[in-house]
């Protein structure tokens, strides 16, 4: 049901107005703060009048300048490396306690930072991760509605449409960002709702079925991922801590739950290349036995992924199994986009690493250890990587029995 | 000693230099917060990269949006007006507080509020007021290094130059800012050593010289303006409380002091219309008795003047008396800039309102009474306007006898 005739305009206002009432679902009186590339000044003045209009007592804006990282990386002393903006991390922090609502804007270059330093680089990142660590725990136990979103820009674009001149390239992003976020749509705001019942659906009925594993079967792919003991399927709207309901990622296609850490047993391949931090992981085919990842082979960076499968015990697991029909509208747009945001919901995926505890019942009081034992596994990663697509077909399983869930890609249990 | 040769790009890059280097006299290891406007972005990078030559440990830039600030004004909710972000500002009072620098960029839109609300913009401004209050003590305390630059933008060069098209208004704006700023020097360190050196020898000789006060003659004025018990003179580059010697406003052009605020007698005439919170106020002439103005006349926007003249107690009498010869290049340029930081560079000017303690010998630990006794006035305002041009002559006067310190405009004190 898209729109083609709107003008780009009133494109990026409906994003826009979708980021505000329905990823964010921002409450009257709520602060928001926005982080986002400079490239989003357009988009951010658009989401700024919404959140005005939807409330907002005060919007407040932090931009990213990648020339200025670049800067940094060129010129600063060693010292800088370590350094982070503690006191504004901490300012955010406050905020969200207070009630502030939180978007992210994503669409930076994916490869900023390639040829840089890598020891440069990885004490950034730690020291910002140690800085934002009081923030981000407020985002990961989602006391506070967040939403995050999309927006092109010309070093994204352009390491996707490599062959495009700039404009066309940006023009395809767009179109493929306005497509999978559903502001092409006659009524956006509807077409969520619509599609937030569908995943709630699908994940109400998988959370009666209770299946003990789902059995992957496809080109290279003959895998059982048990299930942990007390999954939870979740996908779609859900409610904050603070109540709100709301849609933290958009676009989104998943619903996903908790597999059982060491119940996995069989062989599963890639069916999309994944970017890791600016390198390419192709043809990846790996064996699990009893959880574990015994074996591992890519056709195209397997050092990188040996490398990801050593960061530590619980990188040779899963903590992820997540279920996407082949129609979803980002894996027709057939892009590649290299974003997480936008490449795990065109398909079918797994995730190296730690496991959501909000994909487990009652996982309140549990320590680490506990949680292990039912199944949620645990790592400092969590990467995505597709394993779906229309020769796929999905069985849930129950005592033996076989229910299917996804026939040649798509959704057939009802 | 203009090189008009250099492209618009190292011009830029100049005054980012002279900002670093002069204006902070950045320290190794010191965090840099820069606020500027969204128009600045190429300058804040170019400052960002001479900043981290200069052994910054880190860069953080708050943009401001007037485009955001419109949108809020246009669509916030009541309570919206009464909101500030407490958590940023307090977080940025904490960065001071650990030794940051702080460099504003200013250059924004001098009448974007004009039209809106009255109630709601002075609610606003009040909110952030309170907000930025811990900031900003340790700004106005001089407690760490800081500087304030310009940066052209179209809103501001289209309000200085009405009938350019825009690309022209914004070179003719930059040409001023470049020169005032002395980037367009060979040497813009060096060009303001010598400049510093000059302020300093003519601070330095009125402290010797330790005037009784100053006698203004020229068209429309003749006023004698006592000077404070215990005034100081300043001008140029100075110690910040955390030792870095800096120069806090590029371009500066004047030594001021403190007058004493009931020894004021006579007439004064302004020289150039002053712009107040986006009014014009034109043709001012206001007679002083025992340092009060009795009688206060405007060609055009009397009622602001009367307005501002009602502000409190002491905005009826000034708490800065600044000399600038006429031959200042600000002057020069014959362009009314609509921006304190370059138009009172321009001329010979008063302020209505509140004096600099930094002004005053030893005013540690003096209440505000014990200054006040001593001459320095007290308000919650702190208006600059114009009173200098190549047709007044100044004198000082200690023990009855006068000695020439302006002649026509220039300096010809020694
Ligand atoms: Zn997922
Ligand atoms: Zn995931
Ligand atoms: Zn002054
Ligand atoms: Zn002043």
């Amino acid at each position: 049901m898209s729109h083609s005739s709107l003008s780009h305009d009133q494109l990026l206002d409906r994003l826009a107005e979708t980021s505000v009432r329905v990823g964010l679902n921002l409450q009257k009186g709520q602060q928001l703060i926005i982080t986002a590339p400079l490239d989003a000044v357009p988009l951010v003045r658009r989401i700024t009048t919404h959140a005005y209009k939807a409330g907002a007592s005060l919007v407040t804006t932090f931009y990213n300048d990648d020339e200025a990282l670049l800067a940094r990386f060129a010129h600063a002393p060693e010292e800088s490396f370590d350094t982070a903006a503690t006191w504004m991390a901490d300012g955010i922090a406050k905020a969200f306690r207070e009630g502030a609502a939180r978007m992210a804007i994503t669409g930076g270059n994916p490869t900023l930072l390639k040829g840089q330093n890598p020891d440069h680089v990885s004490r950034v990142s730690r020291a910002a991760s140690r800085a934002n660590r009081p923030a981000m725990e407020i985002i990961t136990q989602f006391a506070t509605n967040w939403n995050i979103i999309a927006c092109a820009t010309p070093a994204w674009a352009q390491q996707i449409f490599p062959d495009m001149p700039e404009k066309e390239a940006m023009d395809a992003l767009w179109k493929g960002i306005f497509s999978a976020s559903r502001a092409d749509t006659e009524n956006p705001v509807q077409a969520w709702a619509d599609h937030n019942r569908v995943l709630h659906n699908r994940s109400t009925l998988l959370n009666k079925l209770r299946f003990d594993s789902l059995h992957f079967k496809g080109p290279g792919t003959d895998i059982d991922i048990g299930l942990a003991d007390g999954h939870l399927w979740a996908g779609g709207a859900e409610k904050a801590g603070n109540g709100v309901v709301c849609n933290p990622n958009i676009p989104t296609e998943e619903v996903f739950t908790t597999p059982h850490c060491s119940h996995i047993n069989g062989t599963v391949s890639s069916t999309k290349p994944l970017f890791h931090q600016g390198s390419l992981i192709d043809g990846i085919t790996v064996r699990f036995e009893n959880g574990r990842i015994v074996d591992a082979h890519a056709d195209q960076g397997e050092d990188v992924l040996n490398r990801i499968l050593e960061s530590d015990h619980g990188a040779r697991s899963i903590g992820e199994v997540a279920l996407v029909p082949h129609s979803s509208p980002i894996s027709q747009s057939g892009i590649l986009y290299r974003n997480t945001l936008f490449d795990e919901n065109a398909s079918c995926h797994i995730a190296l690493g730690q496991a959501y505890t909000k994909c487990m019942t009652d996982p309140e009081g549990l320590s680490e250890e506990e949680l292990i034992a039912r199944g949620a596994n645990h790592s400092i990663i969590h990467i995505d990587w597709m394993i779906g697509s229309d020769k796929i077909d999905v069985d849930g399983i129950k005592n033996g029995e076989r229910t299917p869930v996804l026939r040649q890609g798509e959704w057939v249990l009802d």
